[in-house]
């Protein structure tokens, strides 16, 4: 096992009506003026807005709003976002939605109280020294912001994605109301999955060896939405299933599941390009990706996936081929991933064979490599892209 | 799912050499006059507090020390500690050990920002409102103390334990090297993973329905030390297993095997006037309690039992009989705390059947009941103790 160190202090209020205790948790916390940030319409037209706003004016505290965040969240509502917090005075940013949301709230944190531009950041030319204190409201289960201390954001100059994250970005609290994310449509729940299962897999197909506690809280996490997922696609209102899989996809991101071990993120960033050429999903673009890189990288550790194909997807192991088990805990990811809607390839999300070129240019991939199981140049990235296609 | 809140803002470094970065964390979360707290001789003998005083020393940091905590930590030395830490304006608790080391640190942290006697918060008179910050150089994978705000001292006045928690008592750091395990010998590093799997089974077993996702990180800590407890028996210099094996006691405890669901505890509290009357290891005491448990209570609901057999001890589902499967679940368990030189009844932890009558009075139990799973008053206790006899 390395060496780690691990911190979470995000103090999470999960389940029914947690959404009343809004305006308890900002002040406990220290915010006095609150910027709600938020995406769609949906979330007004549920009334999730005004019963936050009711939350906070109960404990006496003051508002702005500023809405229109959109799935890639884009760098210009967040240059919108810290020019009204400066002007307005805001202390306290909350969130009220999913992943976009949420990593539109941490840009927006680190910007206002930063003299440059907050984009230095993402772009690797400084480091946040502080920030303004960020709390959620979440609506969607999938990219496990709320406990993380990372965001990605979209610059609109180029469409490409970045991420940044340090300590200063964890959130302060986390509402999680399984319930809000009952109106989710059946292809962002499933889609949401994906991003969680992802971000087990990136943990999980790791070289560090012996990381046995860490290996069956991932195996956990990844069986859980396997049985829940289904659940839900049939019945939306179910609300153990819904709170499974919300509390599953935080536990796959507030890095317990990465606790001791080498990550690979190669899969992610891929992707990003994926959806930031062709503003999908990311969940769906994962869908295409993983099983592609998966089936390239497999031969580097067939043991390991072949652990994978037995203790997740309850393969029989073959120990006279294991490398026939492997192949079939990969077959079955995709399938899975099938079974609920998700596209498994280029051609399935629309996207085109001939953009890789493209794709390995915003990935900015020569000279360096991606990902830590194995190391991926430029040839091995268009590889994995070329493998995604059908 | 319940609803529930979940906090764990304990920040964790963990792996060879941490210890000697105690003064560093000391001093991020704002220690000063520091409290070096700690048990026998053999924290001194192997170096270790030299090297905590020579990283404290590094920072400019001033301390005092105060050694001689016990197993099953007495309130005579809390009351010490106390005196110390006003008389010498210590402002930060340092505690280097196991949990009773832990335990009794949090109890010298409220006790000493407190007017009134520290010992009105375990005999529920009060309840704390503030405390020195408690960090810790753990020694002893076994009772989580190290990520709970939760503490049991024992009161010398009778010989009987209590407890006590709140977030308040949460440590602000956890400093975790596995080395610092390996000279532990083979009977406490077996009663300590039998504590990290009671805290396990105290969660696993609960009428709260439809909580895979905790089902399943349960299940996954439980596993981890079944695999690795024989490794470290077998060789106590395995660095891996005794790593996987710290983690795991950190995992059990800190809640997040507990979250969204009733837990139980009976069995602690029955054990604890065992360990307090004997002063016998907690675990070892844990190991003559769950067997009987387990067993006086399994007709409550056979399938969770045949789950835990299924899933944690990969037995075989008599789909015929499943109370068969269940059966066998727990003569799994208690086989296994035998193999790892465990005592699993009052004869081989050396307690007497004639001493029942005084365990019920310690345990306070008329006019109320131990437990949620299924609740047990007198008459349910006593027969709990009297399957442990043998």
């Amino acid at each position: 096992m390395d060496n780690f160190t691990f911190y979470s202090p995000t103090y999470f209020a999960f389940g029914k009506g947690t959404e009343n205790e809004a305006g308890h948790y900002v002040k406990r916390f220290g915010g006095h003026k609150v910027l709600i940030h938020y995406g769609g319409g949906s979330a007004v037209r549920s009334g999730l807005i005004d019963r936050v706003k009711a939350s906070l004016e109960k404990e006496g505290l003051s508002y702005v709003v500023l809405g229109g965040v959109k799935p890639n969240p884009r760098s210009g509502l967040v240059y919108e976002g810290i020019e009204l917090c400066r002007k307005e005075g805001v202390d306290f940013i909350l969130a009220v939605g999913g992943g976009s949301t949420i990593d539109s709230s941490k840009a927006i944190a680190v910007g206002t109280v930063y003299d440059g531009d907050f984009w230095d950041f993402y772009s690797g030319k400084a480091q946040a020294e502080k920030s303004l204190p960020v709390g959620s409201v979440l609506t969607i289960a999938a990219a496990g912001s709320e406990a993380s201390g990372g965001s990605v954001i979209t610059n609109e100059n180029g469409m490409y994605k970045r991420a940044y994250g340090c300590e200063l970005m964890l959130p302060v609290f986390a509402i999680m109301n399984p319930e809000l994310t009952m109106s989710l449509p059946p292809y962002q729940t499933a889609s949401g999955c994906t991003d969680i299962m992802a971000h087990v897999f990136e943990r999980y197909f790791t070289n560090t060896k012996e990381v046995e506690i860490t290996d069956r809280l991932c195996e956990g996490v990844l069986k859980t939405i396997i049985k829940e997922l289904p659940k839900v696609l049939e019945n939306p209102n179910d609300y153990e299933a819904r709170a499974n899989i919300m509390w599953a996809g935080t536990m796959a991101h507030n890095d317990i599941c990465g606790a001791g071990r080498e990550q690979d993120w190669a899969s992610h960033n891929l992707e990003h390009e994926l959806s930031a050429l062709y503003d999908c999903a990311h969940g769906a673009g994962l869908a295409v990706m993983f099983p592609a890189w998966m089936t390239y990288v497999m031969h580097h550790d067939v043991n390991r996936f072949a652990q994978f194909a037995v203790r997740v997807w309850g393969c029989e192991m073959n120990y006279q081929n294991p490398e026939e088990t492997a192949k079939e805990g990969i077959a079955r990811t995709k399938a899975f991933f099938h079974s609920v809607g998700m596209p498994t390839s280029f051609e399935e999300l629309g996207a085109k064979e001939e953009d890789i070129p493209k794709l390995l240019e915003t990935l900015q991939i020569d000279g360096r490599t991606e990902g830590f199981f194995v190391k991926l140049g430029r040839k091995e990235c268009e590889a994995v892209y070329r493998l995604a296609c059908r």
